[in-house]
């Protein structure tokens, strides 16, 4: 609802060369796209983030799974995760022209395994509220399984294929937005910034002494002054709006050329354990992910990184052979009821875009759809409209003068 | 048996703007322990290595082990190892008093634990064999094991504590020894050399073109004539003498700030496989290792980097909440009788100084001591006597004009 353009007023804001309207704080797959959709609309876009490619995004693993993640009782969080869902192959497409990277999207489906009897039986209870939801899946037998993935153990006693759960490459994905965001016109700052709340409003974001700048020239101490604020800086805005880093441990393996021991997604449960198998056409097998409830941590544990192993080894056993590449751990932002926190919040001028847990990847496009309409004007789709921040009353920092996220 | 500073008068050399008397291929702990025991009897030295931490001494865990490490039948390299390990506290304290900079060594002791009645057994059949030898070692309860080490399984049943078997920390030892190499003299070229054989004897070392030299001055292609080469180079010494490399695979994890859940090396047998965990004063804790014949290869796997940290957990639970740092794959290089190659080698002028298996670290400075004792003229020990290379006839390589290690 702010015009574009419009100089801020904010008294004893120091300005630096660049005015911006929005200042985009966090520069992951959700900055970055909101970043880009706001340029698209006409928007001076500012970027913040001390390191772009070392969030949570880096660490996700792609997965768009609106059907395989569903939980039951959640079904606000459903119906959002199909619409973006739906949506995604086109934004990616419209990712990839933007900026001539690809993204590695890819409709593969996603086959979901069960390794003993008791795991079999979970399987088939979630199978039941999917299709009484009338999702798309289907029963699959042991031997079904393995005729469609030949790597899996013989262990593997039935599964549920879900056609229309795909997948992207968080990384390439996150490159091509900040390329499409940078040909857009945003602008790029490497720095923590902290959001500077002035008379009761959002009044741009300060930068920290020795902070690095990319290619905008800012004082020390700097401030951005905007009319807008974004803050999509994920589980670090837990200081100041209700949500809380959740762990996760990845592991990312290597195929070799030409021998890829899986086609498609494998969900496993392993004896009431859940794993994840993402295999990528470049040959990267993405091994994940443990829910850990630690605070900010972002340490990869040895017990974590056995645990993962041994499940997908349990389901592959080839995997005993690929080359381990990586390991890695960041924190996804829970909120209290897993949907995210997508809408104006406590103070004017403030757009949270935060909380997305597990999705934050699948939701990155329908969430900047949301933020541009929101400060340019436009329709918010009603599956976005019930993640509004106000649910949870006002943010707990709003009337302080900064804001740390 | 070369004068130190004779010029070297092999036709067709082409010179560099140094002479050198000595070049060191390879710039591990081996290579760098001879350059600078050849530097301290005056010779001028150089020593060739891409990246000399880049090599097996980086992945190594730096037990000084004769008495655990003892496996029947090789009483020769039991008496080099007892050798080595006898002079070791000296020659660490003299790394460090040249350098300026501490090695890790710590005179810590090992225990030898098992984890069932079967690995027992096992243990108590070693320790009948070292007690044969003549060693100390002393044999432990369960409840002893855990007295000494709180934080060992309850299933621990038995263990063999080995009061003379330490450790160093193998990356710092390297770092004083090329410290310590430098200050006497010896420079160093950044780039991976090749033997240069001339009418019938070494001349010196070829460069490649390309090869990024450190604070050396050479023409490209250059040579660097020397009157003795010494072959330092582990497991890529295979194409030319009998050694093979042995992949090993190790993980390092870090124990928190005066949490340190193991006082000293613990060797464990967990159901038959052996594993080993190296706590260091600063917190490191190495985990290894595999022993994998599968020729060249530095691929860290899955299933390797999964076995040991579960047999790490067998043994001591609490690794699983211990930070996972570091996992790397290295290749020792193993002789067809488990002894090392130390000595003039196929041509005059080459000296080999490979084929240490798993003994690299430990035998450094004795390797060190009988390669400069060999160039200079003095006694060679005969445990190292034992490990001359002409027990295998000539390498298999001489009479090529270039080597490649």
């Amino acid at each position: 609802m702010v015009p574009p353009g419009k100089p801020s007023t904010a008294p004893g804001a120091r300005r630096g060369d660049v005015r911006a309207d929005v200042v985009v704080l966090g520069g992951g797959v959700t900055g970055a796209a909101c970043a880009w959709r706001l340029a698209q609309r006409g928007s001076r876009v500012v970027l913040v983030d001390p390191d772009e490619t070392a969030g949570a995004s880096r660490a996700a693993a792609g997965m768009l799974a609106p059907v395989s993640e569903l939980h039951h009782g959640e079904e606000d969080l459903l119906a959002l995760c199909l619409r973006a869902a739906g949506g995604f192959a086109g934004y990616a497409a419209e990712v990839a022209a933007a900026s001539g990277l690809g993204t590695g999207y890819r409709a593969s489906g996603t086959l979901a395994v069960a390794l003993d009897a008791g795991d079999r039986a979970r399987l088939a209870r979630v199978r039941e509220v999917q299709q009484a939801l009338g999702l798309e899946v289907e029963a699959l037998t042991g031997r079904q399984c393995r005729r469609a993935e030949p790597f899996l153990d013989p262990a593997v006693c039935g599964g549920s294929l879900v056609r229309g759960d795909h997948q992207v490459d968080p990384r390439r994905l996150l490159a091509g937005l900040l390329t499409a965001a940078e040909r857009a016109g945003v602008r790029r700052v490497r720095a923590r910034g902290e959001v500077v709340v002035r008379d009761g409003r959002a009044a741009g974001v300060r930068l920290p002494d020795g902070s690095r700048d990319g290619d905008l020239p800012v004082d020390r101490p700097a401030d951005l002054p905007a009319d807008v604020v974004v803050l999509a800086t994920g589980a670090r805005a837990q200081r100041h709006v209700p949500v809380r880093p959740v762990k996760g441990q990845v592991a990312r393996l290597r195929m070799p050329a030409g021998e890829h021991v899986l086609q498609r997604t494998v969900r496993g449960l392993v004896r009431d354990r859940e794993v994840y198998l993402v295999p990528r056409e470049d040959g990267e097998l993405v091994v994940g992910a443990t829910t850990e409830e630690r605070g900010f941590d972002e340490r990869v544990t040895a017990g974590a990184v056995h645990d993962l192993l041994r499940d997908a080894q349990a389901l592959v056993p080839a995997v005993a052979e690929l080359e381990l590449v990586e390991v890695l751990a960041r924190c996804r932002p829970g909120s209290p009821d897993n949907l995210p926190l997508i809408g104006f919040g406590g103070v004017p001028g403030l757009v949270l875009a935060t909380g997305q847990y597990r999705n934050g990847v699948l939701l990155s496009g329908v969430t900047a759809d949301a933020v541009a309409a929101l400060v340019h004007g436009g329709d918010v789709v009603p599956e976005v409209a019930a993640c509004d921040p106000g649910r949870f009353g006002s943010p707990r920092a709003a009337r302080e003068e900064v804001l740390v996220p």
